[in-house]
């Protein structure tokens, strides 16, 4: 095997650095000397690019309008919210100077645009005719983190913010649901991401918000990762900012609030939900190039044929890398495999003179030789098949990871001994989820809605309010 | 006419006011209270979206990959590139605290990434091989700018910024000229904007360039507009960063590097360059909807209609507004004029008694009564139309305005009596520039490539060495 892919770290060794192995070894980022900053490089950020060309797609169907707001948010504007500003000060990047001037009021970097459009739409919104307001923003936000890793917690986080007004409660609610199901829609058919989708706890919601909806997928060493959220504001910052409109009764009325948000961490969940260690395994319907097509021999039939083919695929609109390098195949093998093209496709004469190409699924690596005549719709059918399986590989494996707890005896002996989710009774007390954390280093993930309650809180044995999962974050 | 565009000074009566007036009435920006940054509004959003969609395909079929750097450079990296850093230094943001610690080493928001680009360069260009690379980067960038205006003049950018490098100086030219020649056609076929492309002089070329190429438009009032530019860096750059390779003979060379950019400054050519005294006009080709349809009277047939008119044109990949509001159609037509769109569709019964409807054109006003069952064809046909005679117009108009001076008595009679660009003779020596700076206020835009330089120096008499344009600018 080419030395490409012997420097990834086993996942079950060290899944730490087989992450930061398969990042870079897979030409995802770079460093930079730019401390918690990292780079994008083309290969990751054609993932991000595509992401953000099916999701906006789903945006503008359901009639949200892109803008772009300010970066910067004025230290005053930010004190605005006293829950919110609590919970992002301590983490922003504060401009003190413009060029050799010291600014009267410093800004910050936004690290969220909630107050930005709070102050645009108390401008914009007059009229029951201005609702609803369905607005959203691509853009960079910043929050400067201590510790910091590529796609999960980084400094200068790339993300899309929704942000919408509505006349009603009922309205608002709804918005909020509608976002969370594009976004649960997006990760599992998209990315082949098994996802959780619940209400956060009082504790673990959005600072400034009502209600906060999650989407928490596990990764394969058992840890969650918070892999978007959708907010409900209620008026709370509606009220704070004095945004008020004229109702169809012609009465001032507040209206109410909501936003919404997925990060470039989904890459970050992609590599963790999917990858092996021969390094990345991209789900075929986010992958930048679906198959990658090597030639073996570089002789002019075979060169011929991986034209055809290359052609005929695109034509099919199945986007396609052709490996026209010097490097020998045995090494492209290698780097395809490091690099997850959910298909490699391989021309040599000996298959061709039975007619015949191989193909290799990235996910089990298994080989099978095709018709040269049928290689579109081999490849086709094969590329459903790859994203079916990752699907539920992930899901099984997911739900092989969550455990019952039924007393606090039990819950220690699986928080440790064993990674995973942790699924169990709840008081309603933060009193409980704190002492947890303390424990056991474990956050609530989110309640779940549709189970009946039928135990005793698995912390104070008080009777149980709620059905929830806890687990380890990234 | 409705209140809406009265309130619109006309532009031949003060200019600057009639610009303010229509970036906000035409719904494009608001402001905000973070003084020199601008809220882009969903309407003037939807045309830099199509901007950037247009431009990243042409980036594309031209190899160039997108990346994304970090944000911030840290002042020891600005430092590296002397001219560079003396270029910019004065006008960037300084992020100086994280949360409430201090920053070890103060970091500035990028006001251009080359050092950014060069440092990553460095690691990853080490063969031949790894040439050319060919990158671009749609992000913001920040310059703290004294005064600014919407679009024209702000602290925060929204750009995109291409970095290459080449293993050549010649290859690394044509790619300075190849990108020139893309800006040129999407401004000239796609924003209908005829501009005067050329080298800058070496007093206006970009910080650390050898050569820098501009795309120069003229605004209705007779100013400039430097509407995006291409650079040749050399390998100054390269050498700074300490970046070589190794080439095919296997020495260790240093590579030649190219950049070039444009922003939503184009957004403020469009509406210097095309729109009225009724407001904004799109080229049909940039505008978010080339058309917008307007039922007359609120009966069963018309709304039948306008909803067939509505999805025909939607078929045929014409993206139209169907306007539905409570507005009186008086009012509804000053707002379509006011946002420029187009074309407009009146559809009324008394027109549809004939089979009729009536097609009204942004750019003249002027009005046509066409069959229903043609409507699709009419409206392409007139969408080229509009397109050709924006261009047509603003060719006429700038050419108009293009005076040429052949003693400094001639430059001072047309400096101070009329508006628009001088061309002239120039020796070549920066004092000369300077001192029609400072008589005139106007800088240099560009020299003239393919003139033969007949006469003296404009300004001191000596041997002309380049024909050459001055004017004020934007």
């Amino acid at each position: 095997m080419a030395n490409e892919v012997k420097e990834i770290t086993s996942r079950d060794v060290n899944f730490a650095q087989w992450y930061t192995d398969v990042v870079k070894k897979a030409d995802l980022v770079d460093y930079s000397s730019i401390k918690g900053s990292m780079i994008i490089r083309p290969y990751g950020y054609a993932i991000w690019e595509n992401m953000q060309k099916i999701l906006d797609a789903e945006f503008k169907k359901t009639n949200h309008e892109n803008v772009q707001m300010p970066m910067f948010i004025p230290e005053s504007l930010l004190n605005v919210e006293k829950e919110h500003v609590a919970g992002f000060a301590p983490e922003v990047a504060w401009v003190t100077y413009g060029g050799n001037e010291k600014l009267e009021e410093r800004v910050c970097v936004r690290p969220t645009s909630e107050v930005l459009f709070c102050e645009h739409f108390k401008k914009i919104i007059k009229s029951y005719r201005d609702l609803p307001l369905l607005y959203n923003q691509w853009c960079t936000i910043v929050r400067w983190e201590k510790t910091t890793r590529p796609f999960l917690r980084s400094r200068e986080i790339l993300w899309q913010e929704g942000h919408t007004m509505h006349a009603s409660e009922e309205e608002a609610r709804e918005e909020t649901l509608r976002m969370l199901k594009i976004y649960e829609n997006f990760q599992r058919n998209v990315l082949a991401i098994p996802v959780i989708v619940g209400k956060k706890t009082d504790k673990e919601k959005f600072a400034g918000a009502v209600e906060s909806y999650t989407l928490e997928a596990m990764m394969y060493d058992g840890v969650a990762l918070q892999n978007g959220t959708t907010h409900y504001f209620g008026n709370g910052f509606a009220k704070a900012f004095g945004i008020e409109y004229l109702n169809r009764e012609n009465k001032l009325v507040t209206p109410y609030q909501t936003s919404w948000g997925v990060t470039t961490r989904m890459i970050g969940a992609i590599i963790m939900t999917h990858g092996d260690d021969n390094g990345l395994v991209l789900p075929p319907n986010i992958a930048p190039y679906k198959t990658i097509i090597i030639p073996i021999g570089q002789n002019d039939e075979v060169m011929a044929k991986v034209d055809e083919i290359h052609e005929k695929l695109l034509k099919a609109d199945i986007t396609s890398k052709l490996d026209l390098s010097d490097k020998t195949p045995g090494f492209k093998f290698a780097e395809a495999e490091v690099k997850g093209y959910p298909i490699r496709i391989e021309v040599g004469m000996r298959d061709l003179a039975n007619d015949l190409v191989t193909l290799v699924r990235r996910d089990t690596l298994e080989k099978r030789q095709v018709k040269l005549e049928n290689v579109v719709e081999e490849v086709v059918n094969l590329l459903q098949e790859i994203q079916t399986n990752l699907y539920d590989r992930a899901l099984k494996r997911r739900d092989s990871m969550i455990y019952e707890a039924h007393d606090y005896d039990e819950f220690r002996e699986i928080a440790t001994t064993k990674n995973g989710f942790i699924k169990t009774n709840w008081c309603g007390d933060v009193a409980c989820e704190n002492k947890i954390k303390d424990d056991f280093g474990m956050k609530s993930r989110c309640l779940i809605e549709n189970e009946e309650v039928t135990g005793n809180c698995v912390c104070c044995g008080r009777k149980g309010k709620h059905r929830i999962y806890f687990g380890r974050q990234y």
